[in-house]
């Protein structure tokens, strides 16, 4: 059976992806600037969902498409999530990844305070100088309470990534940046996850 | 809106989901050792596909926990599946995580040699001390070249995670190992991921 497998090589195998990708979904189109992200997203997932759950807000890409290449920083939710995200890449445009959740402080923070990490996390990231891009793969609470900071006027995000994945929370989260006036790509109903979140950012990163 | 969301506190939230993934379930059963691997995949993805994709060879579960409460190491092909996993718990147990992908001299030493990462990798973890588990939810080229080690008698791992995600070569490489004597835990078809791979690790290390 090994011999029947033909090796091809990394880069040949994302274009390969692509291809396929690009074949299945057949007729439907999307927005030139939305299109590599719903790609990018099935490329990480092998879930064609993706095709019809994300939800962009007017001009949300080419607004993180400029912010990037003025050197805006990611906020992650999770450690994983910024695994993920092309870090060398966004550097060149001088942005950083910053996660705050592994963050000795912050989960002692939380503790005093009575609140999740998560919550202490989306604080740090609001403090952060310059253009700054959310992306929340993981916890609901992180998008629920960015919501609060941005309504409050403590965060001012040039993007909100709202994909967190799951049962409790999820849906209600989401619902909240559909139709507001926060820039948004919020990936509908209970899928997401921490490989969406950094496939999202990655998407913008190569097309910035 | 944001009034009509009932906060829920993490350790709920998970017991929450758990409880949801079983009602939707129905009466689907599954081997006792074996359903909370399904339903982690389930939760970490939102995708019933996991009920019908998970394939497990014979008392592969089994093994792999007797295995974590012996020490055993694990081996990722990504830094993102790496970080997905519970290190904390893991090393409750000695094991340890590893992922050499950024490694320098790993790179390197591809170059030379005209192979992937993946595979340079693949051999750095088979020379690694006691009873490993790899965890492969990225490169099919990893899963490939981890079998024939298996196969030349150069790698002899208690369990192998295969659920590499994706539309080229992903398949061929699964099915290298469905049926075959190697300890494995495979999701059949194009579906997989990072994600998948931390969660069936941290299915496994909770188990134990």
């Amino acid at each position: 059976m090994l011999d029947q497998i033909k090796i091809v090589k990394p880069t040949e195998i994302e274009k390969n992806s692509m291809a396929i990708i690009t074949k299945e979904l057949g007729d439907r189109t999307f927005p030139p600037l939305e299109e590599p992200i719903v790609k990018r997203c099935i490329h990480t997932s092998a879930d064609f969902d993706y095709a019809d759950n994300l939800v962009f807000s007017e001009s949300a890409v080419e607004k993180a498409l400029e912010a990037i290449r003025n050197g805006a920083s990611i906020v992650t939710d999770t450690r994983m999530a910024a695994s993920g995200v092309n870090k060398r890449r966004l550097a060149e445009f001088g942005g950083q990844v910053h996660c705050f959740m592994d963050h000795e402080d912050v989960a002692k923070e939380a503790k005093e305070r009575g609140c999740t990490r998560a919550v202490v996390c989306m604080e740090r990231g609001s403090k952060i100088e310059g253009p700054v891009i959310f992306a929340i793969g993981n916890a609901p609470t992180a998008l629920i309470h960015l919501y609060e900071l941005i309504r409050e006027g403590k965060a001012d995000p040039v993007l909100v990534i709202g994909v967190p994945v799951g049962f409790v929370n999820v849906i209600e989260s989401k619902e909240l940046f559909i139709g507001s006036e926060i820039s948004h790509i919020i990936a509908k109903g209970r899928k997401g996850g921490s490989n969406i979140a950094a496939a999202i950012c990655n998407a913008l990163i190569y097309q910035a």
